[in-house]
């Protein structure tokens, strides 16, 4: 909302919820106090559907496959923000341990692997993780060139959602990291499928944790390289692999979580550990922007024609 | 130069910095990273005023006197971010304990409270408590209905600056809250201006404190009012006082720093303590938006003839 | 628990809970691993009685005087966390606005102010914020020199409990900072009839706030003194008033709360303001230690004829 | 000092500084205040020797080899912080880029690994980021069974020293990770000498990063096992390895920074991969304590035939 509400070529028609039925929408996010008179609304997705050219679908996995159905039933744009529609239908069914209860052909919405989002009608937007887990190591891995690689993940705590939680509580989060689903978080599944895409053999390990911050997510993929390649060629990789997209800043030093807050970015940087053949590449996103809202609304532009950057060109809040 | 960068109405022509002359500004600033080409240039204010319509000189005080008046000879407007131009020159001579070499007429920058700005050539920026103080108490001072007043604010460390030093060193700053210059901080002598320009009778404390937070600051004021009066009355004294004031927000609740946080505005809300007289009154603003350079584009725009809110209505980045 | 596991004269026979009855105690305190084999358990009070000679309560105000009453049927000492027996029943009453069921006499705990605690039965153990802005007064208080004042509190959110609320959610308390119940806190009571005692004429204000912080309070005391006195002369007051009590460090500079935190110390330095004749004393406590437990422990020594510092002189855990 | 101040056996004899000669110990650590009139002085290594039976040397690289030899000369103790007597003299010269001046006989000081350091005169105290990530892999290092390992370590802010700089700039921290010295971080070699010893084979990465912490190391190691094998057996191994060592905590669950703040504790879990054949061990230490200084203490303890326990038997202070 906070960044629809400004943007040039949007109208937010209606937001819907069960729970806040008839609230401000600045009751709960007191930030857009001002942005709008909207009102939280119940009601029925397809209501939603005749009134919209696109709807935004963020619910839990396991929902979304109950209401997008109807939603594409109406002929409109969705663009699911949920697990539902990321995965082939077996693996999801094995990952979330659910039948799938209505599989459909849905484009996986990383427009930097994923052009083919412009002509999709149902859009399934990556988790957080993933998006910048796939993007730091999908030049190499479309090069054949990744042996082994794992992925650690360092996430801010707003990822684990606005409901308050023992591991969310300020005095538990503060001064803390904490790790998580070491070997069992289920957006592995993502990158094991997109990068599997890209190359099949890759070993692929992901552990997450969450640390004392509230957005972002900084990824340190340690990627063994199967032959010697010097610093160069790999720069020349990434930078033709991410040519003309605009959200992708491959700087020359290690990115940090500041350089992204609030903003659409991924910044990625990278090492060589030779000694290894390891190669160290950081990737940081706002887990909020890029690995979710911000990365819809891309989608969205995409979808309509318009520029992909259309209100999306920001630069972060920082410090 | 964030917010200028994506201004629809302004061009960045340069940048100065002694130290720094000739680095791309994305070194300093690599959130800044794809928004400019700029580099930081070593150049003369006159050099500087020939390029462009408006100056922002933020440098120390005592030094914005040596440039603005150069600035002001070649007809540039001027924005002054230093505390040179912002009080009566023998109080700036008194608390700054230093002769002032430059004597110039300027505007406080205030805009709710200085429509007259839009017709000035030098505008005084306010400093960041100041703002936020005295638009918590000047409705009711404008009524003359303070008897006396403790102002007790709490910075985010971002006001002390991007010069590391002890007290912003990350171990002693967290899970702390610094209070400093009890008694005698500088902006004080603001707020005394301000404040006595609507009620010279007022009595003003002012007692500053660093939290650990990045950005905003939370005013605590607490107002003791001559007679008693009802919180209707003030809640109708308040809304009159900011009517067609695109900034400020008054709530029924208690503003906090998330809602104001990378945003241009400032929250008001208050509760009367009918027991003792006391209104306690608080207001939050981003200190380096409203409390700084917002505040210092809000001032270009009504110079200029804009929108006042031009490159300014966006809402905060919360969470 | 921390405290009492390593005090050289206490053991802890049991700890109870109806939640967590059975449940190892590191479950929920993992510091305490390999502390202590104690699980929680779910008994009756007078159970507990029959095999200590002190206990500590711990439960809601409202909750604490169904049980304290048989304790002390038992003959053994109580030392209540509540705020049950913290006032005047009526004052209580009112405050709480719950008719109490069973007042007792009971001792204020705060050790400074009421040396008699050793003699007593029943402590009730102060509030948090009022343990450090009674402190803070004190001693002014007793000569009859101030005229008016404001308690403005800065705590950290363990105050709030440790159960999860949309308050202490890590994205809403992180970088901000939350004023509440502005004219309202029940703590203030305990201010008012605590100094009160002292000199029934002081003008009494308190607001609290949570910054993002887990330990520590920082009360910055705004105290209008009746007449002219010099600094030296209020040093004076304050070193005779705690001369002896081995908790209170008077500093030449400014407290903060990294210099208490983890320990029973409360930290004390003021600044005259003589233009407004406002004494500004500012207080650093650790909530949870001289704000709560390691009060309690102090009572507990001087109950039983120990050093008042067995097991409390430590230094905090500073950075 | 915050702990030989209230260690039983220990007394502080003198302190020196050259820079802060002359100035009261609670000047610069204000938490200390109360528990010691010290003042820092500028004496000669020599001089120390005679008062003290051992010295601690918390000096950079490079100055220790200066002053150690002559301590050795008086007969004294010696237990050193920084990293001249850590390695191998050919690989500290070569990772430190520095010619050894005064190699001598040191043990490694990591208790756990080498119980021969009770015997020693000179202690060479182990780097924060070796001593959690060798003690989480050691156990299966000494099988023979890790073919490959990454350790991807998470500090707080405290590692990087006392002197305030651009990273530990607040504004810079907060909200931030900073991943540093991807591949050639120093404390690499320590990793490769101490596991190395225990089998040589093992293929060793590390990358260090900062979170916005003050205290503490989370280290995760991903370890890539040669062969099948169970979780159960992993255990055997690692209780096996550890017992009877009191600092080492081994939990069925995910160690958290939390649990050790404050303590000399290293808290250790793990959870297997098995389909990568990956085990992920989590380690957490406070990297001031474990990481430093009371891992120094324990030495202390060792070499003077104390308790290995002593004064170091306190739990964290959490929350």
């Amino acid at each position: 909302m906070r960044l629809l509400l400004v943007h040039p070529q949007a109208d937010i028609i209606c937001i819907t919820s069960r729970q806040k039925d008839g609230e401000p929408i600045s009751n709960t996010h007191p930030h857009l106090r001002g942005f709008t008179e909207l009102k939280f609304k119940n009601i029925d997705p397809g209501e939603v559907a005749k009134q919209c050219d696109v709807v935004f679908t963020a619910v839990p996995h396991g929902t979304a496959m109950d209401i997008v159905p109807r939603l594409l039933d109406h002929k409109v744009k969705v663009i699911d923000l949920s697990a539902d529609y990321r995965l082939p239908v077996d693996v999801f069914e094995q990952v979330y341990n659910l039948a799938h209860k209505a599989p459909k052909n849905a484009v996986y919405g990383l427009p930097e692997l994923h052009p083919e989002v412009a002509d999709s009608t149902l859009v399934a937007n990556p988790g957080c993780y993933p998006t910048g887990a796939i993007l730091s190591a999908a030049p190499l891995a479309s090069q054949g060139m990744i042996e082994l690689s794992v992925f650690d993940s360092k996430s801010g705590i707003s990822g684990a959602g606005a409901q308050p939680t023992v591991v969310s509580h300020y005095p538990n989060m503060s001064q803390n990291v904490q790790a998580y689903k070491l070997t069992t978080h289920r957006h592995g599944a993502e990158l094991r499928s997109e990068l599997g895409r890209l190359d099949s053999s890759i070993k692929i390990s992901f552990t997450p944790h969450v640390v004392p911050s509230v957005r972002g997510i900084l990824t340190t993929a340690h990627l063994f390289i199967k032959e010697d390649i010097d610093i160069d060629q790999i720069t020349r990789i990434y930078q033709t692999f991410y040519k003309d997209k605009p959200f992708i800043r491959l700087l020359s030093g290690i990115p940090s979580l500041g350089a992204v807050r609030g903003s659409n970015f991924c910044d990625i940087g990278f090492e060589m550990d030779a000694s290894n053949r390891r190669l160290v590449v950081v990737s940081a996103i706002d887990n909020l922007v890029k690995g979710a809202s911000g990365q819809a609304i891309q989608n969205m532009n995409l979808i309509f024609g318009l520029n992909e950057t259309t209100g999306l060109m920001t630069p972060a809040v920082f410090p």
